[in-house]
């Protein structure tokens, strides 16, 4: 068979990426090898280099495309010159969404964050900050309409996120529940919890 | 100095434990040996094994100890014979109060779970499931009561935790809010998503 035109890069990039994240998700940063992945790549170890200088650059790169993604993909769905309420609305069946797709890289995300370089991990952090950002300006607005009822829009924050994410550790596909009826659910608590 | 009395086991169990949370809660239990745990503890690697079969023995007994006496804890606290409003405010001061307590542990509680047997994985489950179905009954007996409002019980409970233990992940003592404060605006929050 004809070998696929294309850069080098362009054709195990992707695969390298993919290969690293499920390895690192499966068997955890720490006890995953270079060579163990160049193998499940099908190229040899010193081919990998060619690629990403170290693990965990290949982490970062996971990490920081996530977020990326995440907060791109939030912003092109964000409901322009909607009340918060709807934003909320919206941002709150995203979140569960969104990460219900992507639950390997969410999951490393959590749990890899300490194996990041210093600079690194400081980057993904600005990452977070700016995506929790987006939930606490619609928490903000929510208050200054009068419709929400919050203590403290920071903590409100934290604890949408953590409550939504958390959808991750627990939902199974063909369980008891739907994604859209979890997502349901789960609005109508977000939506009291602020007092709306 | 005189040895202190007290059988081996006695004195450098605790020590042990220690020493091997703190090792794997910094580093990740796959990257710790069992050499490095025995060096923090100031023995031989061999004397280790005197205490423990392994490593994933070792970890599964800090995770089971602390599910334990999460339990009791809890037993202890709830208030027999109060109403659902009051057992739920007590279950979410609790929570808060007794996670960031153990920040260490609540840490390779969530982190370490996929290095356990599958047996032992199931012990912890199980034990998570009891503490879970504690906070359930509340939920429960406050719909009942006609006190709470909530859609699914069972995912309450699950958001409800997930909303909680998140205060592990960006507390700092010395920040914006005490504890005490941090407590009152989960309340605050918990209260309205119960429909309360």
């Amino acid at each position: 068979m004809a070998r696929k035109t294309g850069s080098h890069s362009e054709i195990t990039g992707p695969k390298i990426r993919a290969e690293a994240q499920r390895l690192f998700a499966r068997h955890g940063f720490a006890a995953v090898s270079m060579r163990q992945i160049a193998a499940a790549v099908g190229v040899q170890a010193g081919a990998l280099y060619l690629y990403t200088p170290d693990k965990e650059a290949l982490l970062f790169d996971l990490l920081k495309s996530h977020m990326d993604d995440l907060i791109a993909a939030w912003r092109a769905e964000a409901p322009e010159g909607a009340d918060a309420l709807a934003r909320l609305e919206r941002f709150v069946r995203f979140h569960i969404r969104f990460n219900l797709e992507r639950a390997e890289v969410v999951f490393l995300s959590y749990m890899e964050l300490r194996n990041l370089s210093e600079e690194n991990f400081a980057k993904i952090e600005g990452l977070r900050k700016t995506y929790e950002t987006e939930l606490e300006e619609i928490l903000k607005a929510g208050q200054a309409e009068g419709v929400f009822l919050i203590p403290d829009t920071k903590l409100a924050t934290m604890a949408i996120i953590a409550m939504l994410t958390g959808v991750n550790t627990w939902f199974r596909e063909g369980g008891r529940l739907s994604r859209a009826m979890v997502a349901d659910i789960y609005w109508d608590m977000v939506r009291k919890a602020v007092g709306a």
